[in-house]
């Protein structure tokens, strides 16, 4: 999917303003020879925000060159070259800072969430995020997310009706919940419930829920449970996704063998932290 | 300084927007009914985006009341009342979210700045961030850190001309540059020179930068280089504001007593997580 | 649901906008007296948009008080009232235009969804509208198709994976497209696909797609495929949805009885004529 | 006239952005070959969009090449090629359904504008729209009623003053409003009176209306009433534009020979539906 | 005509977040004290711009209490006052500098328009302003050109069909034109010939323009052309609007027996300086 | 500095909108012929906007070509050649008054504000503007102030901590304030005292201020007051910049011997008129 949307130019835009402001005082300082200059990563992780790069630097000029060496999802060792620019040397300045921020957030959100996802490779479970994201970066850290290998929960309140705690603490009860949504929302829509009790899990799965999440339960409490979900569902003549959440990520590989489709965990995204990325000039070209 | 601009206003219902979408699917199994909510914090920290969050909530629904207990800034121990609110329960539900992921990032960040404020308390050095922010948020995460103790940099490319090490590189050499500047940028600007060697240093400071950062030095580098440029400067009939900058969070003690003003470090803002918030219903109000 | 979402307010501000331009001429020759006022239909039919009135009258001038006699979904009957205002004159007719407007055009896709809704009362099957809307209105026009009765098919490209018959012809098959979008939507998103022949809905259903819409089929194939696809869909232990589209509204109650769950058409939207709907003046208030 | 305006340009990128949202989510399952398709409608009419479907698609995807077999206001027959396009196929199918809607709502509209225009021909009597059209699509909607023969009235209350029933019911009566008009409106301004009956008509001719609208009057009345009309205004050294409004457009032809200059009527906006356009594929091209 | 359109709205936060930009620096110097102040002018003039104070300052902070001593098109002498407020210090402070700036300019035009109609007086000429306006300030500009007792020339190029000099050159001759202008837009505009020459003011006139703009033409020429206009339109059962335009606004007076409608003239908005008036602190309230 | 930022480009489509609204009605009497024309001045001055005349023809149709003869800042006599033009003349014509009004304006505050700095030639003293701007066009008209040869002060309330007469009064004091201000501003900006008494500025200086504004004070009290501050500043190894404020531009000479570092004065942006540009076509192309 084509990560530059209408809407992500917009925010790009938006983002070199921030940091442009009424214009950058240092320019009056430099002259306007075109330069090389090439990005290179302090460490290793997956690099992410490549297409999002390109887009902005030829937001701001369009004269600027860009060649991306790594894709987003690519494997990077600390050291390697990443990206090759050339551009008059005030653009590649005004860019800089802006450019780099995004690219070093959504690799270390695609790095933290590849370090998960290889816990749990050959288990058939696969790892989601949760909408627990940075305002305003929404699509974007799940984007890195996806390029670390991970798989997106739902992207908004509008993209999947979703029974949580407090819905069901003051809804009519699961049963009648489901039954009421079934008639009102997209039919192209699923229904999901987060079950705090086992009472809850198995109501969810009698009632058609199209998916459970099964919130801060241990290990041994889902190899019971999952079972007795996979049954009830199937002679409602449903499919029911699994999904374990509220979970500890250092304790992810206990639930590996639980039998859950999908362990979702915010840890990615807000217990991630930057991966070092820096932008060096190279050589010098003759003026245009 | 009110943290509610217009164009922060603006951003709130930004951020609002991205989590609602096309509108909040399950609030069609939900009762109107209000209802009394607190929020909680797991974790001890520094508390921020309490204006934030009550002005988000006011921009869904005006008839949610909001109480701060803990002002941006305050210290919050683990499992303290934080924030009381009370409102129609699908209001409140489809704020919770963005509401809380705004406080927590920003939390996580004046947490992160507290504990390397600290470090340096007594000392009279003050800690500053940098332009390492995450896009579209740096005015708030900037907040963030003047509420965990921190200082400001300046917020964008127009705030004060800044010469750094590729500005150095590319232009006329930094006498010449500084001239050029003072000529140029409005009269209010600091021009502040950011220096590799010692020789950049000695020559911003006697071509009367207003700051100077010393990037990557070592303390003892920094115990003999810090009162030649204060005569330098003073030569100059100047004042120089120094500061030390790349430095290692973890060694941050060991530059206390360098004789710098500042010390800047990205740290809290790229390398913090996010303090873990929720919230929760209390009682139950008869319906309006 | 509540329809007024952030996304929903700026677009009626911009539809007042729209109509005033650069200020209403004719006021000039008003004076500010206030009066009441009350909304009438000359037709029967289902009234919609009386939320998105209020909303609009209230952005334009916050002293204008309305009551609606008739909620959203609600039956009129011809000369009924359903909406009382009071405010000043020049405000009344500002946004007289617009705000009826916007009613009109709703109450009519609304009551077109009734009649069809009507016709297959009884039978179980529900009736989705299509993304075959007005550019600009779709989550309007999509609300009021729920006010008729109707269900929504998914509201955006962005909303489920949808493989219809352009997708097919141009992908590596439906087995292969549906294997490669498992791994890389949100696990809360459905996949859906248009099948055009027996043989692609067959193996949509064997592939496990949580819907097959069956395009242009005549009723009698209908009647021996929906419970092929039912067992196939049975055998992979899925519940699978199936929905007829393609169909000449006219013809619809010959589908009533085919065994599908939903029958999908644009013609509520595309095919459907404004209710006639009007303002009228009754009595005037001291001026305040 | 140009319709690309750069409010209509923010207005097609808006309604790309309404179906795209996050993202189209079935794009993954699409390689990126260029192939050629084209448009083709299943029913007679006047075609319009054109220009609009060419900026659509050029702001999603620069590469996309599109010819326009058709130009706006072209009669097509059923079956016809209206337009040529080839570029990716994941651009191709991502503006599909947008580009269509706008098309098939505004042939509808030239459409349905034609057939009535037609009744009139060689009458010298011109057909107007009026100010009901679809909230954000007004500029477009008008554009369309030309394309199909159509001339426009005002385009909103900013383009001229219009004393309408309420106006004067609630003014100091028809001219003393004129009085106070002239003095206050643009000078470039045309003031146009809205008669209920004939009183008022008689009145804003003698009071130097620049048109008067002759409101639900049978053919019999009109026939004394224009030439009297004429009269007056001669008298008092103006031209007067006549145009009879509210009229059941099954009814025009009996206004043929009334004299009037404009009829006007909502119905080719209010009335019409959508003509059924549909793009299909052709060839495909080797991948660039 | 109110001047507060939800175009002006956005304008005036515009303008308040142009000054603010990342926030009032030196608020945080200052209590949040409620005091009183009053504005007050330092020279004799036509006041303009009190509706879009108040309304500032109430998007700015509600709490704020404004009232207004004049109103816009008042005579202010020198030393009087015009408003008083009362608020937090913050907020009056913060919005200072942007209402001063709007009031001041548009009392200058008020002021400078007041001025030239004076001297018109008694004449029956209207004074007219142009399209010469600041941009982005255009409909605000033309408001103080009326409180200054002009009239508005047409507001945008969307406002009336105007043949000017380059479009007489460029275009199949006036006659053709006047012609094809008719039958494309709406019925409701007018159509306005410059004429650089007597033959082509004639032709004007006899082709049924709507009014006909005499540019840089003498009053001993106008003396003679106005009443042969005037016969040529009344042939046409026309009446014309006669208007004279690039004329000095110093030799106004020699004009105006020259039986012209209008004169108009850019002066008042491009050759006026601003009316200076100033913000005063009264008295201290005590705190709320 | 590129003045081109992505705000004025913005900008400068707003502004081309706020003149074609609906679209140039006119445009419909036109051919598509490509055209040459040029701009000339009617009167000497410093031409200012040649950059934004681009990019707004540009943004408008990108086949019209423009050389620009004169740079920004250039002397220009009446009658000279700036800027030549080709494109079609729709296009030519739609953007004309925009195109001329922006620097019509802009060139009249370059031009008042190289008078005002000629008067101060070879004294040292630099000339700066105000706040005192247009609202909407500050970054504009701050530009023209240099291109004039004036120097800016701060660009809005986010730019510099200022402390202005009723900051002060509002305030704990001048030391209390700095010593607040310092602790709580970006260290990267400037802290600035306006005094309205020799004391307030003796404490300013002293305090460690990096600026002082004497307000509305004779030149013989500067004689022996900035000799002074300068003392003071040197005692507190500080450089202090000292500006008079509130001078009457025809005195300025008088401070010429004063000894402050700049004078600033908001004359050139509110007490300067348009220089008269205008736009003729030379030569007809063949149509391409």
């Amino acid at each position: 999917m084509n990560i530059i949307t209408p809407t992500i130019k917009k925010l790009l835009e938006t983002w070199l303003n921030e940091d442009i402001g009424r214009g950058d005082l240092t320019q009056l300082a430099l002259n306007d020879d075109i330069v090389n200059a090439y990005w290179t990563s302090k460490q290793a992780g997956i690099f992410c925000g490549g297409d999002l790069v390109k887009y902005l630097y030829q937001s701001l000029d369009t004269s600027v060159i860009i060649t991306l060496l790594k894709s987003d999802g690519d494997t990077m060792r600390a050291g390697e070259r990443i990206i090759e620019l050339s551009g008059p040397i005030p653009s590649l300045l005004a860019g800089e800072r802006t450019a780099l921020n995004i690219a070093m957030h959504l690799s270390g959100i695609a790095t933290a969430t590849k370090k998960l996802v290889s816990q749990l490779e050959g288990t058939g479970i696969l790892l989601a995020d949760t909408r627990k994201t940075t305002p305003g970066l929404r699509p974007l850290e799940k984007y890195a997310a996806r390029c670390g290998g991970g798989i997106n929960h739902r992207l908004g309140l509008d993209d999947a009706a979703m029974l949580k705690e407090n819905h069901i603490a003051w809804s009519n009860g699961i049963a009648q919940s489901i039954q009421a949504l079934r008639k009102s929302i997209p039919w192209t829509t699923k229904i999901i419930v987060e079950a705090e009790t086992i009472e809850q899990a198995k109501e969810a799965a009698s009632e058609g829920a199209d998916g459970v999440l099964l919130d801060e339960m241990a290990p041994s409490q889902l190899q019971t449970l999952v079972p007795d979900l996979r049954k009830i569902a199937k002679k409602a003549a449903k499919e029911i996704i699994i999904e374990a959440s509220g979970i500890d990520p250092k304790q992810i590989q206990k639930y590996a063998y639980t039998g859950v489709d999908i362990i979702s965990t915010s840890a990615p995204i807000t217990q991630s932290t930057w991966i070092d990325l820096s932008m060096r000039f190279s050589e010098h070209l003759p003026n245009k």
